[in-house]
């Protein structure tokens, strides 16, 4: 019954996410003006995810044929597969559209509330924000327990058999990932080509050729500036994050039923021997509850509250949410897994886990989550030391601003990469990959949570912008600026928490990988793998170059139109003639869907030359796995540098043109807007734009998407050869069965195979009826005498031992 | 003999440079405002080289102190490495001294020969060049053949032993490159931040600020940056391409001792049974000589060439060199090796390798090199597409031509990546890892043809600077112009060979890392591997940071004595006031050397830590080795990665304001210098300056630096224990020996040990007298009992068979 607590948490969580959006609709939506502009926004939006729809459609057709056609071709790969992909797509593409409206219905109250309080704008934004969190972690959770429920029945009838049936379980399941993470890659990849290429089409010819100020409702780009904030930072961080937590549950499931087959094949527990296997979804099951009550706490009292008390509020849901998680991962691992567990550590052998130590794994997973927010912030965070030294770079000129932004994030790599490195190194320690795979999850159980902070700061600033277009008393755009504000800085660790959640995913999928081809490891050693290593280590940097051109031409394109606007458009200058939005609109849409195809094709093209190219040169599958492996960790290692890179230098120029708002001191000489040195900070703030809002981002879904392609693919690769690899003689074969009073057999196969030229021991246990064990024998011993190859081998003793 | 040929060679090319450089000297030096001029600039290089050596040899005496302690506390190091260290700084400083006291007489020579002819003008400064090239690569060829002579005769008596003794040979000689490359790190690391320190403060007061023009003898910075073209660009290269050089040759002659253990312990050749080793020093050798050839090949005839005639010339000299080579490797290679060798592929075990296949090894490395310099022209060439477009995006500000700039650097690393991991693929499809280091070592071969046309830039830039501050004639500054225009080409596509030579250096001393120290590769399956891959791909982000940031700290204290001495010194701006040119020589040397501190320690101290910190914590030593190397390919990587992005960004930015000069065609108008899309380029270009001049170049250091400190604490972790493991019975190990007519003695001892749980099976041969290998197996056999541990075993019977 365990297995449907987490569907239950799930639909409790969605339940409170239409509780709270119907009470968000129910506000105030505001006057004429206002409610004008925003449905503007609305249908902007609405016209990005129909013209996106429209092309995942075809998408997701084309993969759904190839993966059909794979699963014909190899026979480890099942067709069901393809339907996982399909509802994992329109999933992740559902909770996008459920957050994508709430945000931009959301903005319009948030104006509204914002005339008369500013703790009623808090609750109602952060309340769309917590719809938007909600809405993803609950259909992540159930589509993804759904689908195991659904596949555990299919393939095992809902009883543990053996490890290898449980693979193709959780081969099957993978493909509910891989359509999660290819939605975030339409939605992170070509959302953050999108808003960027409106920001600058609306700030080039708006703020610099005519003169007008942000936001002006006579700036024909204005509208889709605002639905970029959308599109990107609310669907694209949403897809980003749905993708990362439903690839780090399976990961670490897939890892959780290594853990049992290393435990002897076969664990006795009240989860109907499946402890290891359930506990992720178990602790992302949790962590819904948990993020509902942590939104219940984000809430201030005071109308003159100012930044501090707001971002306080938001900290107190987001520590008490934490906290929660570690209880509740306390209590979980503790009741969900064996005291001690076997785990078999590379070429270390099988070592005994206690639980604990998977819980102590979970913490390291929380500590990273928690830290990486603050090492973000420290790079990127008004008043600290690297905002101010780019401050007085940018006195000498936008070259020595560039120079110094570069270098900003370029050092802000030592502590995070430090960081993760210690976080791999302890939670492996801990409790080997399952250890770092659980550190992943538990990271990722307050992602409703870490949603709703995130989507409420472009809710914030939409609202604001709603306010200046409308031109209502500057007191409300000042409450909105206050949210904003704290909106910007949880936008920068948001996007650290990202990076985090990539990176960890990454590895635990990688090392599913692993153990799902059943290769000997990566060694980089081999001069092919070590090839592509550095190709992978290429790709993320090549991508990002594409990214940010891809800016530049939609960026073009957008300015054109504006020019052509204010050109052929009569009184549009003296707010007589009104501007055509939709058109502004739809050049976004269309440049950012065209755009992202390039770096869309690297990403999903590369892993499939290396794995197919070579097979058709007849190269060995072993050694092609090996060879994917390492561009899977090139891309991994190098995307996570650069998206730190990025991200942090972006953020960090970004805040240094910020602080000529209130005035900066350099030389001794307070200096503000306007002065040479901000133009310097305008200019670094322009390089800085594409950097942390488009490819920054997007190397969370390069390197994620590089993972998930290689593990559906590694049935192909190897998946299942551990079983089939050749003994070297007879005598190494040992079988013993026992059957006990009830008729039930268990079998261990122990046997040598030979990989490398180096004898590997391994062992299979078989258990079930008699029948079904000598069934599975048989089947064994044929995948043994159907080898050609240098020795076969026919077993013609079985002890069998009555038990 | 053959093992002499090499110092012939090596003493043939010293002997045509001490030739070329009394011609050289003989040369008319100009008139007096002119010698003064050169002096000071002479003087200013000597200045910065006697501060440098100062801190070298403290430097020197703190590694050596350290390498005694060490030599002394690990039996497998022998304290002869100490003195192979210091005369591998020696050697390496004593050739940079020789290039820069060339370059900076050579500058004055040049300037005057212009004054009436180009050809002669040419003809001086590629003799500089030549000068400089010879000295490098004669230094380097004499230092390490004669300490591989010395040693051998130390430790072997001259003879062919075993691999094992060999193994002590090569691991001494170790200390020269790792001497060589230390001063390399001093050379181009503190020469990258002086050169740049001088350039940047020289323009931002004199040019911006001041408003004369560049090289105004007026400015007191003129001179430093005049020093500093020779301090980077002639010493630095200089350096960097010894230490390759040098390490190289090593590592493939390192992998050649492999490659007759893996031929059965020992061969039968002319060469006293070590031709794989010493083909590396015989095709350095023949290197020297096809450069004499090449170099006299330069020269043009007509008074009225242009850059592409000038370019012309040295393309001649050049592709006849390589084409040389190619022959001469052809000859060496099936000369020196035996027809056909085994060696051993990691995974795949001994495979047949027929002579022909090395020479296919050396080819690729032959393309590689000439490839590279293409690719790097096409991205940072004039009038090529890439520089075009950042022209164009230089009307839109500085903002975008700083974002076309970067993606043009990202971008560059696409072709570059895949021709390092093809070259990697193909050279060791073809020959293994010694064919990887053959390659390498054939690209080096010309060597002294690629500095020779490396330094002519710099010292034709100085010829024009000089031409500038004694105000002579336009026609001579025009000549000098050609020169320095094509000195500007071939700067960047050295920096491509550079980079290329670096890469492959890099690789080819890891993998002698990894089979040095015997681990069974380098697994990053393994989350300590793992994480040091990530530790290791940060590394290189880091440095390169803090050396941008030392240019920055560096300029801005030469700024402020150049604003002193503007407003100190009477009539300084009229001209009748002498600026005190020396004192901002101190400032750039002091603060260069100061600032190159910190990436400096980075360097060092990563591998050190890695490698004892989790030694006192008591890790196994193989285990530490094989984290070590998981950092050194995160290094490597990561380092190549950020080299070519930098470099070549870098470059692109310099050429694109360089296109103003002439004009350039945006939106239908024709734009110059002045205009506003070219201060945007200047802005781009002053980000440029210290990417491609400081961090980018150290980049090489990096990773050669950081792959040879792992290759010199290699015995530490385990050089000599594959033959000290354990075996895990008596019956596992056999040993049969066979004893010749003439007492010489054979013995072949089979034995199984145990690596990470597994069974490995290993073979030893030992040979020689019949008390030598009695003696030897008395050796094995104590290694096998002295060790603690599961299973000791004594070898009681040895079958001794009469040949």
């Amino acid at each position: 019954m365990m297995i449907y607590m987490p569907v239950a948490m799930a639909i409790v969580g969605l339940i409170y996410m239409v509780v709270k959006k119907s009470w968000v609709m129910k506000q105030d939506a505001g006057d004429g003006k206002m409610k004008e502009i925003s449905d503007h926004i609305y249908e902007g939006a609405l016209a990005f995810l129909n013209a996106e729809y429209k092309l995942l459609a075809i998408f997701v057709l084309i993969v759904s044929i190839a993966l059909t056609a794979v699963s014909f071709i190899v026979p480890t790969t099942h067709w069901l597969i393809v339907i996982s992909f399909i509802f994992g797509a329109f999933f992740s593409a559902f909770a996008g559209n459920i957050g994508m409206k709430i945000a931009t219905k959301t903005n319009v109250r948030t104006t509204q509330a914002a005339k008369t309080s500013l703790p009623n704008a808090l609750k109602i934004s952060f309340g769309g924000g917590t719809v938007m969190g909600l809405g993803v972690a609950g259909l992540a959770v159930l589509g993804l327990t759904l689908f195991f429920i659904f596949f555990f029945w299919f393939f095992m009838g809902s009883v543990w058999t053996n490890t290898m049936d449980m693979t193709i379980v959780l081969e099957t399941l993978a493909g509910f990932s891989l359509g999660a993470e290819s939605i975030a890659l339409f939605a992170r990849v070509g959302g953050g080509i999108y808003t960027k290429a409106a920001d600058v089409g609306a700030d080039l010819v708006g703020k610099v050729e005519a003169g007008i100020p942000e936001d002006d409702p006579r700036n024909p780009a204005t509208i889709a500036d605002n639905v970029g904030d959308n599109v990107g930072d609310v669907a694209g961080m949403g897809a980003d994050l749905f993708g990362s937590y439903v690839a780090t549950v399976l990961a670490a499931m897939v890892l959780g039923n290594y853990v049992i087959r290393d435990m002897g094949g076969s664990i006795d527990d009240v989860f109907g021997g499946i402890g290891p296997i359930l506990l992720p979804i178990a602790i992302a099951g949790a962590g819904i509850i948990i993020s509902v009550i942590g939104t219940m706490l984000v809430k201030i009292k005071s109308n003159d509250a100012k930044e501090a008390q707001v971002m306080g509020a938001l900290n107190v849901g987001n520590w008490v949410s934490i906290a929660l998680v570690a209880l509740s991962c306390f209590g979980l691992v503790t009741w969900m897994l064996p005291e001690t567990m076997q785990m078999n550590f590379f070429g270390e052998g099988l070592q005994d886990i206690s639980s604990l130590r998977v819980f102590y794994a979970t913490l390291v997973g929380l500590v990273v989550g928690a830290v990486i927010s603050s090492v973000t912030e420290y790079y990127t965070g008004l008043g600290k030391k690297p905002i101010l030294k780019i401050v007085q770079q940018s006195s000498t000129g936008a070259g020595t601003n560039i120079i110094a932004g570069l270098a900003t994030g370029m050092i802000s790599t030592f502590p995070s990469v430090l960081l993760f490195a210690g976080a791999i190194w302890a939670s492996y320690a801990f409790a080997g990959f399952y250890g770092v795979a659980l550190a992943a999850s538990a990271m990722m159980a307050t992602t409703a949570m870490q949603l709703a902070i995130d989507a409420f700061g472009p809710i914030a600033d939409n609202a604001g912008g709603i306010a200046e277009m409308s031109e209502q008393d500057p007191i409300v755009r000042e409450r909105t600026d206050i949210l904003d504000s704290v909106g910007n800085t949880t936008a920068a660790t948001g996007k650290g928490f990202a990076i985090a959640s990539a990176a960890l995913t990454s590895l635990a999928l990688f090392a599913a990988y692993v153990t799902f081809t059943g290769i000997d490891g990566i060694n980089i050693f081999k001069a092919p793998v070590l090839a592509m290593l550095f190709v992978g280590g290429m790709v993320p940097v090549v991508f990002s170059a594409l990214a940010m051109n891809a800016v530049g031409k939609a960026a073009m394109e957008m300015v054109q139109e504006v020019r052509r606007q204010f050109r052929d458009i009569p009184g549009i200058m003296e707010g007589t003639g009104k501007p055509e939005y939709d058109k502004c609109v739809a050049i976004s849409t269309e440049a950012s869907l065209r755009e992202m195809m390039l770096p869309g094709l690297l990403t999903i093209g590369f892993p499939l030359v290396i794995a197919f190219v070579p097979m058709i040169f007849g190269m060995d599958y072993l050694a092609i796995a090996e060879m994917l492996g390492g561009y899977m960790a090139g891309v991994t290692v190098s995307g996570v540098l650069w998206a730190i890179f990025q991200n942090n230098a972006g953020g960090a120029w970004d805040n240094a043109k910020k602080s000529f708002e209130a005035g900066v001191m350099i030389n001794g000489e307070m200096t503000y807007k306007g002065s040479d040195a901000h133009k310097a900070a305008v200019t670094g703030d322009t390089v800085g734009d594409p950097f942390k809002d488009t490819s920054g981002p997007s190397m969370n879904i390069l390197i994620k998407l590089t993972c998930l392609i290689g593990l559906v693919i590694a049935p192909i690769l190897g998946g299942h050869t551990v079983e089939t690899a050749l003994v070297s003689s007879e005598e190494e074969v040992s079988i013993e069965m026992t059957v006990d009073s009830q008729d039930l057999a268990k079998a261990t196969v122990d046997f040598y195979t030979i990989e490398d030229g180096k004898k590997v021991f391994k062992s299979l246990v078989f258990k079930g009826s008699k029948t079904e064990v000598e069934r599975e024998i048989k089947a064994f011993e044929a995948s043994l005498t159907n080898n050609s190859g240098e020795a076969t081998m026919v077993i013609e003793n079985i002890d069998i031992k009555k038990g």
